[in-house]
């Protein structure tokens, strides 16, 4: 439990987060027909028959409260060192992590809505987030620099008790961003997937955070829970919205806010592995993915289940192709994935010639391969249980078993 | 002259700001098509005729070109120290400048954009810039916290030699970063004026700073220049394309951005009161704006001046209103501005009764008024000259005549 002055800091965090729950509740209805008129919606392909325009891209509301509640709260940790102003006594090096953090999520806030409304190119979208990570990884380099992985225990015979990465641990966490942002951004297709795993995680990162606050890396959980705190607030607020049915979509602005929040706590309170044993679903739905987003398996424009009229349960979505047009690392790829019972295949002969068809490769369709076709909701509850479970172990092994504040 | 290592980062600067020129003169074009489809164009109302679209909002590719730049460059001002990496030897104190810096920045183009596209309200508006100029503060606070004003001679008998603001500084500046953002965007409505306006004062803030670089304050102009040279590099590749006839407008999100950089220049800096000198014409045209931002004249939506289809010239633009309409304080300004001479009224009775008639107050409409009807791009090169004019009894006597280093 936090003692002291964290404790209270804490709880100021913790009572502004309350208030921009309310305020992002509220606020977000008001901005629907906003979005619509600046042509920012979209139509909910899994609720037949409607033709209702859904705002898209209200994550930016989100994060725009999110970054006032952090600018308010800022000052708030360092009020000793600010009512003094003793001159050279001002935690610089603190209070740097602060400004690169929120630099680094402004940016991708920012690239996040532009992609949006414009639909940025890849190329594009590349940039502005390996340029924008420049301050943050500076920061880690002068205020940490710590680039040793410390091993399993399984491994440590082998590589001992850990292994220094040195530059590369650089590009690991460069590299940590762009992934954490587009593995929540594929890891979606139904109603509240996005926010919802979004809130996992971050409740998540937070019980880890407090348990391990007492170790010899305080300062850095703590770091974390000020960011995390606020982040889940807003992300609630936007599940309320966004929840099945959907009455607002949250764009990609959401998935890089998210995702970056997440990388960023985990680059400088310096628990990045850990960070990424919370995201095993994304990694698992990336992995999945690979194939696809390759294109050595054709990959269809939408990739998310699609609904049955006459139940209105979702089903399968599929990838139809001509079994001749696909690549030898496709046909690999399609023996090794139908051995380990992860996709369904079928085959048959149409006018064009042979054809394959085939589940399109994401979580949600393996689970509705696996278990047949589900409610979008039933659907949505049971990735954020699965998620939910998967992420136990670790908080458990880690916040537990490790030796106190040597958990990395 | 800047000699030593100040010399060679500012080389390193100048040559980046030359990368980046060329980045944006190429690029923007290429983003034209994307920007119509996103629904962000205009059509310019001074050309008869024309219902072409122009892309809006192109300040934005501006605006990302130059934070990417000023990402890759912030290390080099450091690159002894990160070299070394001796733990508790780096400038903390130094690079939080550039941090808090580019934040506050990141932000206002964050919000302009959001502007251009979804159209946002004033109180909207005012939320995110007021609480992003709180880590500026703060910084200021913590860095500097120099709150005294030096008097002009003329009236050092009276008040003293300096006196100091206190609290009242930090609301100076917190406004100073408000109003430097809408006085830009208000001195508009004429090809290449908001662009033009911008590089003339990013200019005369560069004199000043290789004028002031020998004296007490040589860190915060050599901060200055190295964030003003990219900045005068992005905008010259937008005005290179909206200089008259327009291809692309710049949107507000190009006037928050100019705004909130020398803002912030001016702040860190310590030089906001010579920074306001730079900005004459656009206090001149924000306080003749004032009786019709504040609606005691009626103020159309456009107060752009208007073109005369049969000499392709632009004339003042007038608003029209029932005599009787107007309230008590409107009567007295439009009695004062007319002994003035800065306004032309003219009344008439119409089939509803009397009527008056008076050209919309701001500078672009004032010139027109005295000096007769003009092409569009003589009057952008006309308002131009004015305010390389005005800035430069500022540049002399500030950089020159006073002690140096001691200009404030």
């Amino acid at each position: 439990m936090p003692t002291g002055d964290s404790a209270l800091t804490i709880a100021i965090n913790a009572g502004m987060s309350v208030v921009a729950f309310y305020v992002c509740v509220r606020v977000i209805p008001q901005f629907k027909e906003m979005f619509i008129k600046a042509n920012l919606f979209g139509i909910d392909l899994n609720k037949p028959g409607s033709k209702e325009k859904v705002p898209e891209a209200l994550g930016v509301v989100c994060g725009a409260v999110f970054l006032c509640t952090m600018f308010l709260f800022m000052p708030v940790p360092f009020y000793k060192q600010l009512a003094e102003n003793t001159p050279g006594k001002f935690p610089h090096h603190e209070y740097i992590h602060y400004l690169a953090a929120l630099l680094s999520i402004c940016c991708m806030i920012f690239l996040g809505f532009a992609d949006d409304v414009l639909d940025l190119k890849w190329r594009d979208k590349l940039f502005l987030p390996t340029f924008a990570s420049l301050p943050l990884l500076t920061v880690y380099f002068v205020n940490i620099n710590a680039t040793n992985v410390v091993m399993p225990v399984q491994l440590r015979w082998l590589l001992g008790w850990s292994i220094t990465l040195g530059p590369l641990y650089y590009l690991y966490m460069g590299m940590l961003a762009v992934f954490c942002t587009n593995a929540i951004n594929i890891h979606s297709g139904v109603n509240g997937l996005e926010v919802g795993q979004s809130c996992v995680i971050a409740v998540s990162v937070l019980v880890f955070n407090f348990l391990e606050m007492q170790g010899e890396h305080r300062l850095g959980h703590v770091f974390s829970i000020y960011f995390m705190m606020p982040f889940l607030a807003v992300s609630l607020a936007l599940l309320v919205h966004n929840w099945y049915p959907s009455r607002v979509f949250v764009g990609d602005t959401y998935c890089y806010f998210a995702g970056m929040t997440f990388a960023v706590v985990g680059i400088l309170s310096h628990f990045s592995k850990t960070m990424l044993l919370f995201f095993i679903p994304q990694v698992f739905n990336f992995l999945y993915s690979l194939p696809q987003l390759f294109h050595f398996i054709p990959c269809p424009r939408h990739r998310l289940p699609r609904v049955d009229p006459a139940s209105g349960k979702l089903t399968m979505s599929l990838s139809v192709f001509k079994t001749g047009s696909l690549p030898p690392l496709g046909r690999l790829f399609l023996r090794l994935f139908s051995m380990l019972g992860l996709v369904s295949v079928q085959t048959g002969v149409g006018q064009d010639g042979a054809f394959t068809q085939v589940n399109n490769m994401t979580l949600n369709n393996l689970l509705l391969k696996m278990l047949g076709p589900l409610h979008e909701r039933t659907l949505v509850i049971l990735q954020l249980l699965i998620q939910n479970q998967l992420v136990q172990p670790t908080i458990l092994y880690r916040g537990l078993r490790s030796p106190r504040g040597k958990a990395k």
